[in-house]
């Protein structure tokens, strides 16, 4: 089946998360990514998890699977005129590094539209091309904290915490993506190409939904709340027999069906729990204290089966493997079995946005460093030994 | 300036969240976004914090600028009549009800398409159009949950908790803006439109990054680990004088630098500490321990200006005032004003993707409800009436 961005160019100067991950994105769909990695290769490739009998990294793999892969030494001369070669006929190039580093490499927005016009130049970092402090480094938990993440996460008792996984890093990415695509469906009309700049702190920033507006048009300054919604109640995580469940009740007619699932009617009746402002008010302890006694006789599963028979949203806290194996993961094809040369069989997440037409899919593992060498720099065997001596590749 | 996505035409038929963020950025960037609301208006027009002068939602009218607001009964044949002239020569179509609730009302992708055969047809849901549990009803809890987020959030020794803003819905409305803009470059080249479906769930288990591949590569269960990042060290949240800051030390040059900063250079002595691995092994809990220690007489901004001088990732925890206020948000523009005709000047995030030549903006408020019809559906004042009187609009 024929895909959706298959034709398009991109050349792929990312490394570590954000940058490959929207690239990663883009080649699942069908454009023509290649990556360009320094001359000892991405970082990421020495991120655990290693595979013991290839040394391939886990991560590295699946985030850079349907990429071709070549090294290039952006110090060199000779490696910068490679690289704007590969640029002249390309679409997109996307970067992460830090704020000015592609200046000082001369491979910057303003030194590739020289020679490729209608180039989309994708640059996603910490803090963005234009603030006060885009010279800084940023990790994941940097902008996690600056953008008002950590402070809305975790319970009031506790110290605040940080997302576990690092959802700046990812959702810079797919921002990224959207920004080149907007950019891409504008050239389409006017020929004209453009930089797309997104920083991860204005990525976290802009997540933070009703936090932002009680702030400015009710003028509180909200805090963390653990599991708990301040404006629906009961919405919480409760403990159960073989772990937690998220259960979340959101109005008077999915309260009365929760009360008789859980066989206690009198709530009903109860003054304290009659609307969904006094069962906010009230939740705390009694209210929540008795639907947690409840859930301690039953499983996670069960509690997920009882509850979707009585159509009230609940959704058990899966980790990782249990994720994976969830019927509804599974139905989707979230989990997808990709053959590497070295490391064999590999198993990861698969695409997200399901198109009925052109649909994503994982077709090639993820490059040896400098696999493709000879064939997108059209080098002959000889060529490439030499250029690899003289450290250029 | 032109606007990137000018004159594609969005009918938007998305109540409160996942399915208005991805049509207030097409929206933000040039779209013509045609909310359609029920006549009693979307729900999310009564969630708090509520202007008090004029009676609007804050929240409302941050997710739904930029966009053009009609009623519609499309319960009613009149109704459903209105709907398909308005997608007759439409591009797009967004949608977020659950499961199974647009082939009910007749309003699906295969009934649009026979109006309309090169409909992008965007679909944003719980669990997306074909999972074993399509039918449910998702919240964002539900969704952080069966995704493995929660999981993965919090501290070992309290129980998991929830990210606090609503990410997977967010999350979901940016996959699926992406996978509408893939759609729509296709149908450029090709003609042809499709359908794209996004769950939220998918949406969550993609963003678990090194956790899932940890698990099927390396065969362990990550579980929550606090602000810890298990790989490098050191990389946590410390307390400070006012508050809490993010620092993160990837390496031996920037453990060598952050040392001195504060002013204990007798750790690189220290045979526990003298490499990453050994600093993830031996973190807790004298090398941590010190490091709290040292930070308790900073401030915030003082810790993140030494840090910055020193050159090492640090950011402080900061709440939405902060964030707000911070010059980073400020220079990047990343809070903007509208002018709305009853509730005046509002105040709320801007748009996080720059472009160069085609930026987005705000440049219209939310509309009030059904402000639109007489304009979008070509009516007379005669017209509005009597349809209002029917119940129809």
């Amino acid at each position: 089946m024929k895909k959706a961005l298959e034709g398009l160019k991109v050349v792929d100067l990312t490394s570590a998360l954000n940058g490959p991950f929207c690239t990663m994105m883009l080649a699942d769909y069908g454009a023509d990514v290649i990556k360009i990695e320094p001359v000892n290769g991405d970082q990421c490739r020495e991120w655990g998890p290693i595979d013991e009998k290839s040394g391939e990294s886990g991560f590295y793999c699946y985030v850079n699977r349907n990429k071709k892969g070549v090294t290039l030494n952006l110090k060199s001369e000779k490696g910068k005129k490679m690289f704007y070669d590969l640029v002249k006929d390309a679409d997109v190039v996307v970067e992460n590094y830090k704020g000015g580093v592609t200046t000082r490499l001369g491979i910057d927005y303003e030194s590739v539209k020289k020679v490729n016009p209608s180039i989309i130049y994708a640059s996603g970092s910490g803090f963005g091309q234009n603030s006060p402090i885009s010279h800084r480094a940023c990790y994941d938990i940097v902008a996690q904290a600056m953008g008002g993440m950590i402070n809305l996460t975790g319970y009031k008792e506790n110290n605040p915490v940080k997302v576990g996984p690092s959802i700046a890093d990812h959702v810079a990415g797919i921002y990224l993506t959207v920004g080149l695509l907007i950019a891409l469906y504008n050239r389409e009309k006017t020929g004209e190409g453009q930089l797309v700049d997104v920083s991860m702190i204005d990525t976290i920033f802009s997540l933070l939904e009703n936090a932002l507006v009680n702030y400015t048009v009710g003028g509180i300054i909200p805090e963390r709340n653990g599991n708990i919604d301040p404006s629906i109640a009961p919405f919480d995580v409760y403990e159960c027999k073989d772990g937690f469940v998220a259960v979340g009740v959101g109005n008077d007619r999915l309260f009365e069906k929760f009360c008789k699932t859980i066989n206690h009617e009198e709530l009903l009746e109860d003054p304290r729990f009659t609307t969904n402002d006094l069962r906010c008010k009230n939740y705390v302890p009694d209210l929540k204290n008795l639907i947690g006694q409840w859930c301690k006789d039953y499983s996670k599963k069960e509690m997920e089966d009882i509850m979707d028979q009585a159509g009230i949203p609940c959704g058990p806290i899966l980790n990782v493997k249990e994720a994976i194996e969830h019927p509804h993961i599974q139905a989707r094809e979230m989990m997808v079995h990709c053959e590497h040369p070295t490391a064999g069989d590999q198993y990861f997440q698969g695409c997200v946005m399901k198109l009925s037409e052109t649909p994503g899919s994982v077709d090639t593992p993820a490059p040896l460093l400098g696999q493709h060498n000879a064939e997108i720099f059209g080098l002959s065997e000889e060529e490439v030994k030499e250029l690899k001596q003289e450290g250029v590749i």
